[in-house]
């Protein structure tokens, strides 16, 4: 029996509730005085509620593997992020809050310039303006709308980068990207890695023909190089394994894009925390499991700001009261992984977990962070385990055998 | 997508240095006072590096599993050891310093004492000594040098034991030992396990015919029980996997074998523990991963030699402000399993794990120990996530996903 079956097999639904906060992001490396962010912000609140729960730390895939946003998510939606693959245009199409079904095949591309042999001069076309982008998209989806029979999706992102999306039957992935990597090269055209994708291939191709022939007299932007070609992974909805009515209270598309990829209802919410735990409260009762997502710990670990990074932690403790005046049965507190300011990137290195429940052991732990959480009765768990350890300390997970 | 497809993904080539540092058999048992080896040791250089490093305890294999010294190292150079099993043929062979290819065939050979009928009287033909056996098996090499179309290498090991590899096409393992296990039964043919296996099977019961003709005259070694044939299982190399570069600093054949077995440039060094640390010095601009085996901490731990275990601890910590001079990336310090004094063998006791790094997070470890180290920020991992590890430490993992 694999860990899905079981799910599907133990599951039940009561009317326990459970909060999932996620600080994206949150795990940091001692920069000053040796401190994380997390160790140096002032956080009374997480704290009391680390004195009352399960501490432990979780490796977000497994040592030593930094994740991206997509598989980091996975993991604490208790899949296992190396089963199911998202590809980059899928991800980048869920960024701009696309909504992508079992028909669609998503790619992300890169305005670029080339002579007239096709080779590329500027794999970014210089940077275009956004404005530019978005009047050579508007461009573009005039020109095609649809090709074979298929669909096209034509949308802007920022800079040189834009997002496809072709709706219709028969599209498969497994598709090589035409970038070649380097200036100087001729780009590649669109070809299938396994027999299926043959359909898609040909699309593709016949879209790059019609791209070019639209772009033409363009100075800069006269091509587009396609990467990261993909479907959707075919994921078990969260309310089929788990028996869950979830939803997603996130104010960055990609993140709600994730939430809908495995079966939350996601909301409209404003952007600042305050709107968010607002928004959780006037919910609370049409739901039994909640994910809300904090982006900003993540941009501000990007941008190397320790100290911004440090200053949302406090912002999110001090709505803890709030939320735990819900009266929720259980709540989970962690990261989707690490963003140390001093890496200035996502890295490898464990998030620490804080699982409060009526059902709890005691441990030490009266500090949340990234230390501390590791003498804690959890110990040490992958990510992909904490949505079975929210389940079963709401009792939604019944006996496995006889 | 397998761990084995995520590094040959995710892993890049940079300058930054790794050095892995084993102390084999190095995790002990409580003994005197309730002291290991380990903390009865004055290690000040050693104790100093793990407060400054993030420590742990690794399991070489699964909780309760005690590994040979393949799989042993197998898991610390970041391969699954149950994945890849080498066998006894082929680890006696590595071990008396032969090289393998993938057209080698290995066995292990017990010279022993059967009757006019084949009836086994000695499985070890009453452990003749050394110098008997070197005899025998020159006059069993100059008799036998191939059969049909496959070379024939017979080479001593130590008392009763011998090595016999064959070299030729079409050879497969899956073959029956011909040990019957027991004195008063008669040895038995090889027997093929699977169809490809039948060439060697036959070639293997040839030899045997030859070998029984050549030592007929033989008062006491007058046949061969052949055990553990096997041949190399396909491993992929470290520099496939992991992009490295990387050498082996060993004075035992067997563990030089089982680096060269995963890729490792092997080379020559003294005996002694100052001889490869000086070594380590002397190539530290040609590599980018050093693999530093001690050998003694096993060896006396095998004989109950507790003080002894302790005096090699005690050598190794003096070599360390030297290694740590070279100003490397990321140092890991461990041992491929235990050999607990007590038991005099190998055990499945977890062996601490040290791990030096610019990107590591503080713990209160301020003493290289077992029992110490179970408090460190790693926690308990298995030793193949060492790898893993020291690969994101010198940011040689690019990230999963996007």
């Amino acid at each position: 029996m694999d860990r899905e079956e079981l799910f599907r097999e133990l599951s039940i639904k009561n009317e326990n509730k459970i909060i999932l906060l996620v600080m994206d992001g949150l795990g940091d490396l001692p920069m000053y005085g040796g401190k994380t962010a997390l160790e140096m912000a002032n956080t009374p609140n997480l704290d009391k509620l680390a004195e009352m729960s399960e501490c432990g730390v979780a490796d977000p895939i497994s040592p030593g593997i930094t994740p991206g946003s997509g598989p980091a998510h996975l993991g604490i939606f208790g899949y296992d992020p190396l089963k199911y693959q998202i590809g980059r245009g899928v991800l980048e199409a869920l960024g701009i809050g696309m909504e992508l079904g079992d028909k669609d095949l998503a790619l992300r591309g890169n305005f670029a310039t080339m002579d007239k042999d096709g080779v590329i001069l500027d794999r970014r076309a210089g940077r275009i303006p956004t404005e530019k982008n978005i009047e050579l998209c508007k461009k573009l989806q005039e020109n095609i709308k649809e090709i074979d029979g298929v669909e096209v999706i034509i949308k802007p992102v920022k800079e040189h980068r834009m997002v496809a999306v072709f709706r219709g039957e028969g599209l498969e992935d497994g598709l090589t990207d035409t970038d070649p990597q380097q200036v100087g090269k001729k780009w590649i055209p669109v070809k299938p890695l396994r027999k299926e994708a043959e359909k898609a291939a040909s699309i593709l191709n016949k879209f790059l023909d019609m791209v070019n022939e639209v772009l033409k007299g363009e100075e800069k932007a006269n091509t587009i190089l396609l990467r990261g070609i993909a479907k959707v992974p075919p994921i078990p909805k969260m309310q089929e394994l788990f028996k869950l009515n979830p939803v997603a209270i996130a104010n960055y598309p990609m993140y709600k894009g994730l939430a809908k990829l495995v079966g939350m209802t996601v909301v409209e919410v404003g952007d600042t925390i305050e709107d968010e735990f607002n928004k959780l409260q006037e919910l609370y009762n049409d739901y039994d499991f909640f994910f809300v997502h904090i982006k900003k710990t993540d941009s501000y670990g990007e941008d190397g700001a320790f100290w911004k990074k440090v200053g949302i932690i406090e912002e999110v403790d001090r709505f803890i009261p709030k939320l735990m005046t819900l009266n929720p049965d259980v709540v989970l507190v962690t990261g989707d992984h690490s963003t140390p300011a001093l890496l200035k990137s996502h890295s490898w290195h464990p998030v620490p977990v804080l699982l409060y429940s009526k059902y709890g052991r005691r441990d030490e732990v009266n500090k949340f962070s990234e230390t501390m959480c590791t003498r804690g009765v959890l110990g040490k768990i992958r990510a992909m385990d904490e949505l079975p350890l929210m389940m079963a300390c709401s009792l939604k997970l019944t006996k496995y055998g006889a």
